[in-house]
C-alpha cells in the first residue's frame, strides 16, 4: 500500500509516520520510484503498536524507541528479548532499601516467591522491575497498617499466574518472535486497563450478591 | 494520644493533620483543655486512608475529600457506599458513544456480562465508570487490530471474579461498616499496584518456564 493508505488504515498522520520513520521507529517501505514507496501489513502493526505506547501508554518518544528497539533485536532469547521490551516499560520508584517497611517487604516477597516455586522470579531477584515494583507496593500497604505477608499474597500470585499462562498462549499464536514481541508489550499496555476495569467491576458484583444493592 | 503523637505514628506532619481537620476529612479529637484535644485509633487509620488516597492515589485534595465523604455516609447501604466511594476515585476518559469501536466494544462488553450473570454490572451498565472504563480499554484494543470479545474476555473475568471474591472477604475482617468502606477504599488504591507487579511477574516466570532464559 501507499503512504496515503497507511495513514488511512493506520489513523496515524502521513506527517507522524514520516517522522516515525525518520526516527528508526518504522521500517522504511520498499522503494518503488523516485518518492514513492510500498508498505504492507507488517508497517501496519507497527504503527498500531507506536500508538498504543504513545497514545495509550503515554511513553515518551525515546522510551518507545527503546522498547521497539528490544522488540527488533532478534539476537536475544524469547524470554529476554519479551523481558527487555517490557522492562523499558516506564516503572514507578524504586525503593529505599534503608527503609524498615521495604526490608520487611523484600523478605515477604522472597518468602512469597520461595513458596510458589517461581525460580526465575527470585533468581533475577532487584534486576526486575517489576520485582521492584512489588517490594514497593507491598511496603507502601505495610506502612500504612496493613499487614501484607507472604501467605496473604500467594492466593493472588496464583491466580495472577493463572491470567500470565492465557496471555502467553495468546502471543503464542502470533507467527513469529517478531510479531509475539509485538503483541506481548502491546498486550501488556492495552490489556492492563482492561484487566483493572474487570477487577473493579467483579467487586461491584460480588458485593452486589453478598450485600444487595 | 496527643497531636504530636499522632503526627509520629501516621506520618502525617502536625500542620497538615490541622489542616484535614479543617477541611473535614479528619474528625475532631475529643477536647480534653482549652488547646489540647486527645486522638484515637479511628483518627490514626484515618490518617493513613488520607496518606493513601493523596500520596499513593495522587488524588486532588477535592477528590479525596468527596471520596471520604461516601466512606462517612451511614445513610447508604454497604454496596452503595462501597460503590460510592471507589466510583468517587478519578477515572480515564468516557467512551465516544459515536465511534464505531465503542459501539461494538459496548455490545461485547454487554454479552460478557451476560453470559457470566453478572446481572448487577449489567443492570448499572454506564452508570458505572468501570463498565465504561472497560468499554473504552475494549474499544481501544479492537481499533489496534486486537479483536477482543467476550469469549476471549470470559475467562479472564473470571479470574477477576475470583480476585474480587478473596477482596471481599478481606474487607469483611473488617469490624464496622465504615471500616469496611475506608479498607475497600485503600485495598484499591493500594492493592492495584500490588496485582499489577505479580500479573508481570507472573508473565517473566511462564515465559521463562516455557522458553528458558
Amino acid at each position: 500500500m501507499r503512504l496515503a493508505e497507511l495513514s488511512e488504515r493506520s489513523g496515524v498522520s502521513t506527517s507522524m509516520i514520516k517522522y516515525y520513520l525518520r526516527q528508526g521507529m518504522l521500517a522504511p517501505g520498499r522503494k518503488v520510484g523516485a518518492t514513492t514507496a510500498d508498505y504492507d501489513e507488517s508497517h501496519l502493526r507497527r504503527l498500531r503498536l507506536v500508538r498504543a505506547l504513545i497514545e495509550v501508554g503515554r511513553l515518551p518518544v525515546a522510551t518507545a524507541k527503546e522498547v521497539l528497539g528490544h522488540v527488533d533485536d532478534d539476537s536475544l532469547g524469547r524470554t529476554i528479548r519479551l523481558g527487555a521490551a517490557m522492562w523499558a516499560l516506564p516503572h514507578g520508584p524504586d525503593p529505599d532499601d534503608s527503609d524498615e517497611f521495604v526490608i520487611a517487604a523484600r523478605q515477604e516477597v522472597d518468602r512469597l516467591l520461595g513458596n510458589l516455586g517461581w525460580t526465575t522470579a527470585r533468581e533475577l531477584g532487584s534486576l526486575s522491575p517489576d520485582h521492584r515494583a512489588l517490594v514497593v507496593a507491598v511496603a507502601t500497604l505495610r506502612r500504612l497498617g496493613f499487614t501484607w505477608d507472604a501467605d496473604l499474597m500467594e492466593p493472588y500470585a496464583e491466580l495472577m499466574h493463572q491470567v500470565a499462562v492465557r496471555d502467553l498462549d495468546f502471543v503464542e499464536t502470533q507467527p513469529t518472535d517478531a510479531e509475539k514481541a509485538e503483541s506481548a508489550v502491546a498486550a501488556t499496555i492495552l490489556f492492563e486497563p482492561a484487566l483493572r476495569a474487570l477487577h473493579r467491576l467483579a467487586q461491584e458484583e460480588e458485593s452486589a450478591r453478598r450485600y444487595g444493592l
